[in-house]
């Protein structure tokens, strides 16, 4: 009962209107992709997610997957979907061409990714995962790696996943055991466990490759003596078949609050044959480059969950009648009117619908950079293009997916009791969407990457970037009272930054405090600047819209609604941050 | 693996010096309360939660209630510890005398009730409803119905249960179509279908007494044709035991996202035998009494989970190791620090907390008024009582359950991945406050009622006599710096309800805009009034202290948290407010 029709009216805003992908296919020299070919992607995706992957996810929950002596089966429908979306080629879209893929640029693939996690989050896990070890075997592993994994992987038929967990670290990767043995054939034996690793262990593909974190003989202690191992499950013969069983074993799977159709396996490495990945001891450098793909995709599935809530929601409003309007009777031919007509129900539908297109909007910005920062042609261009998706990165990441299990579970609520229940799946949405706040770094890591990492580099020059447009953009529409709001928010961001470069240099509990609120901070300001070019372009428009009225006059009342009524925490956020750790930090251990 | 001590301490400082229990019962003429026996309850009341309720609370999550040809059995250990709840007189803690209750302070029952909240929420729910149920038949039950069905109901030997809801209206009782014959021997058949009937079915007692609503022959359409009725499911034979088999039967029950215990049942009544309680058409005013009863106790189940999803996330935070001080190493001995030192599990802890306790002095204050409603000597204190907890009613169930499912997934999230999965219990809590913020009236529902029928009754009387005690404590501490974030918050209230008077009354769906934002604003305001007062309290008492100076200093750092970092949404709120109705019902319905 889940509803989910892909936006590709709003894909397309974003795309084309918004991020003129003209003039960005041009920026990376693919003018190959057209409007008309991305356009039409977006039509095949859309058709895949809804047709094949949304009716098996309310069931695949319900199913959930299955161990039996070692063995996952994937819940009914997964593997004859899974093998369909290789034959379309979807495992390839972005993937390089030089081993088999379409190479699609980001701009396209972050839709399409989407578009699968709106349908079904548990499935999107097997593909997401190795696509970004993929990513990873491309930047660091030796030729002859990539020459044996990548198209298979990359075809779809061998599966990939990350082995960084272990029961007594998460977070703190420095502690982990994972031994590697240096063998005489320059290959590894590895042995150790790890725990939460998804898509670990399943039936869906005939090989599953583990990239996986050990640590080698006599390596530094801590983060800086770990290095990255590939090992597969089957060895893969010279012809590329799965041969020998390689000693890793599945000893279990997690029992979860949700996405039940993904398995997260308990892996048991037991001398078994891996082989180096980037330089020794450098693996937590190689893995990053997994990670932070994976992270912007975990922000990306958050906004497809609640796309699909707030569809859902939608869906229900329109069709429960319960109460008049308080504006007197709009259906009297009904024995209610329906929901939708109440401003509570309105309140719920328009906050879930002002942030999900303002983050698809932001997520557009930030897969522009995505390509742009590998394929420009311009080098300044490039690393102007790195430093937006270093800095966005953990915004993404943890505001999307906080948003997310915030949002569907409004969403919930416009259900009533019909919610709680099974029935509409509503709550599986919310059960699903709660992980993505925690997985591949739980957000208040990533609001320490933001204010730890990301703006203390080069003297603050990601900022600056980040800055500079937001800042050109309300002098240049000064005179427009609607970008007021923005540039209210922008000055509490920009006050914020000060006062964190100040107390946060001196003494780095003082940025750890303002981390999270700091991180909502930015995202806001950043989706108020994805608002108020929206609504600029949309204003524009309407005049000469004739048929697509409708489209530019919702835009400007969801920016408008978003000026009025989630921008403001913006100041909430400000005097919170100023308010320093002292409160936050003076109560002794043992009074909690 | 769910953590909870009863906070006795908390409890005692609420009712003994924020609220003083002393003043109290002479004020209702019960100094037979002392203090002592307030406390030795409370203990006795947390040994029973802690050793008999909470070890059932995980396994009854898992194991769930069964359904099977219309007995639903409910999981193990529940009908034990429920026999011992009734031996030990928890079921007669709050009722009159005259029945055979123990006619304690509500006081004392609110503590004792969230103490069994917070251990096993899905148990709360059975003696809880039973309890509503009893308030509605004391209220409007003729002598000869109270005398056969309270005793049995106040000790617990038969349960009770509301049927309000059928599949098509929930929020709308105007459209129920469950009907009621009269029969010659003044008693009705009772026929209809009713949904999500909490502990409709269930193997704890011997009898059960449904209260449920129904229409009359000939009775007006819509809400002013619903009369009550006691619909037993064994018909009381003259000696007081079940007899005859009455025409009510479980259907079946709901799978739900969580309160998996709890059985949710749909009720099929066919010519059940009933009996009229209070006037006919008159049912919707004879049932709130129990629904008012019951929004306060939801609010307190809020509450509840909260608390044990602090214990349990400060527990994990003391003993999980992971990464080091940003202040420098602080357990060199050990292999990483506990994740208690980093801020950003400190903010999350210290919001909790904050929020948990400030509730819990709110609780403490409505019930104070709950008890002197009813049985104040001086008639003008019960007037204004009784107006303070109508006011506060949708307040508390509103603003305590939002809090409650916000707060259990933050203190999920200091489990990072451990906390995802069902081994801590975490996952659970979060599942099961979900309910409490949809029945016995949706949040939304809870802020039209504050702002459609409180506001305005009596002129505005109701906030009237909640501005004045606040504003004197502002007035009277003016030269205290610890008292302007309240002033601050308390002035961008009171612009709020200048604006709702104003704005609301001209146009009601300008008042329905603002509710659910306005219910938060007065909820943070009043929680900002207890946190205040609570830390002038501390503040005299922290000199002479001595082995208590812990306690007060605690005191002291939350509030100064709950000001610095919480209560400053009071602006965003008020931004919110102002910004009015037009971008939230300007877009037509088909663009959703």
């Amino acid at each position: 009962m889940q509803v989910y029709n892909a936006p590709l009216r709003d894909m397309r805003f974003v795309l084309h209107e918004l991020h003129d992908s003209a003039a960005h296919m041009q920026a990376i020299d693919r003018t190959d992709v057209t409007q008309d070919l991305i356009d039409s992607i977006l039509e095949e995706a859309a058709k895949f997610a809804q047709d094949i992957l949304l009716p098996i996810n309310a069931s695949g929950d319900e199913e959930g997957c299955r161990y039996e002596n070692g063995v996952v089966r994937t819940p009914k429908g997964f593997k004859d979907a899974y093998t369909r979306f290789c034959e379309n080629g979807w495992s390839a879209l972005a993937s390089p061409a030089e081993f088999g893929g379409q190479e699609l640029p980001e701009v396209l693939g972050k839709m399409v990714e989407e578009m699968q996690c709106s349908a079904n989050l548990s499935f999107g896990l097997y593909p997401g995962l190795t696509h970004g070890a993929v990513l990873a075997l491309l930047g660091h592993a030796t030729e002859e790696l990539k020459a044996r994994y990548l198209p298979k992987m990359i075809e779809g038929t061998w599966s990939g996943t990350m082995n960084l967990t272990e029961a007594h670290c998460g977070t703190d990767l420095g502690l982990l055991r994972t031994k590697a043995v240096p063998q005489p054939d320059g290959s590894y034996k590895i042995t150790g466990n790890k725990i939460f690793i998804s898509a670990g262990e399943h039936d869906l593909t005939e090989n599953i490759i583990h990239l996986v974190l050990a640590r080698l003989p006599d390596a530094p202690k801590g983060i800086k003596g770990i290095s990255l191992f590939l090992v597969p499950k089957f060895i893969p013969t010279d012809d590329g078949r799965p041969g020998q069983r390689n000693g890793v074993t599945c000893a279990g799977i997690e029992h979860k609050m949700g996405l039940k159709a993904s398995a997260t396996c308990q892996l048991v490495f037991e001398e078994a044959t891996g082989w180096l990945v980037g330089e020794p001891n450098r693996g937590m450098h190689s893995m990053f480059t997994m990670m932070n793909a994976e992270r912007l995709s975990v922000g990306i599935q958050g906004l497809g969950v609640t796309e699909t809530a707030y569809q859902s929601a939608v869906a229900y409003a329109k069709d429960r009648l319960q109460g008049r309007s308080l504006a007197g009777t709009k259906y009297p031919d009904k024995a209610a009117d329906p929901i939708i007509v109440h401003p509570d129900v309105r309140r719920t539908l328009m906050t879930v619908r002002a942030y999900v297109e303002g983050c698809r909007a932001l997520s557009g910005w930030v897969a522009k950079a995505l390509d742009l920062e590998t394929k420009a042609t311009d080098p300044a261009l490039r690393q102007e293009s790195e430093d937006f998706v270093a800095l966005m990165t953990p915004v993404v990441k943890a505001m999307f997916t906080d948003l997310s299990f915030e949002l569907s579970s409004m969403a919930l609520q416009v259900y009533g009791g019909h919610g709680y229940i099974r029935d509409h799946g509503m709550e599986q949405l919310v059960r699903d969407a709660r992980i993505t706040m925690i997985y591949e770094g739980a957000n208040g890591i990533q609001a320490l990457d933001l204010v730890g990492r990301k703006l203390p580099a080069h003297m603050g020059r990601l900022m600056r970037g980040f800055f500079h447009p937001v800042q050109q953009f309300i002098e240049d529409n000064a005179s427009d009272p609607n970008v007021l709001p923005l540039a209210n928010a922008f000055g509490a961001l920009q006050q914020a930054t000060a006062h964190l470069a100040q107390a946060g240099m001196k003494d780095p509990e003082e940025a750890g405090a303002a981390a999270t609120d700091y991180l909502r901070l930015l995202g806001l300001v950043a989706l108020g600047y994805m608002w108020a070019r929206t609504a600029k372009i949309a204003a524009e428009k309407l005049p000469a819209a004739n048929g697509e009225a409708g489209f530019y006059k919702a835009k400007l009342t969801t920016a408008q609604f978003f000026n009025d009524r989630l921008l403001p925490q913006a100041g909430a956020l400000w005097s919170a941050i100023k308010a320093g750790k002292a409160s936050m930090m003076a109560l002794e251990e043992a009074a909690f």
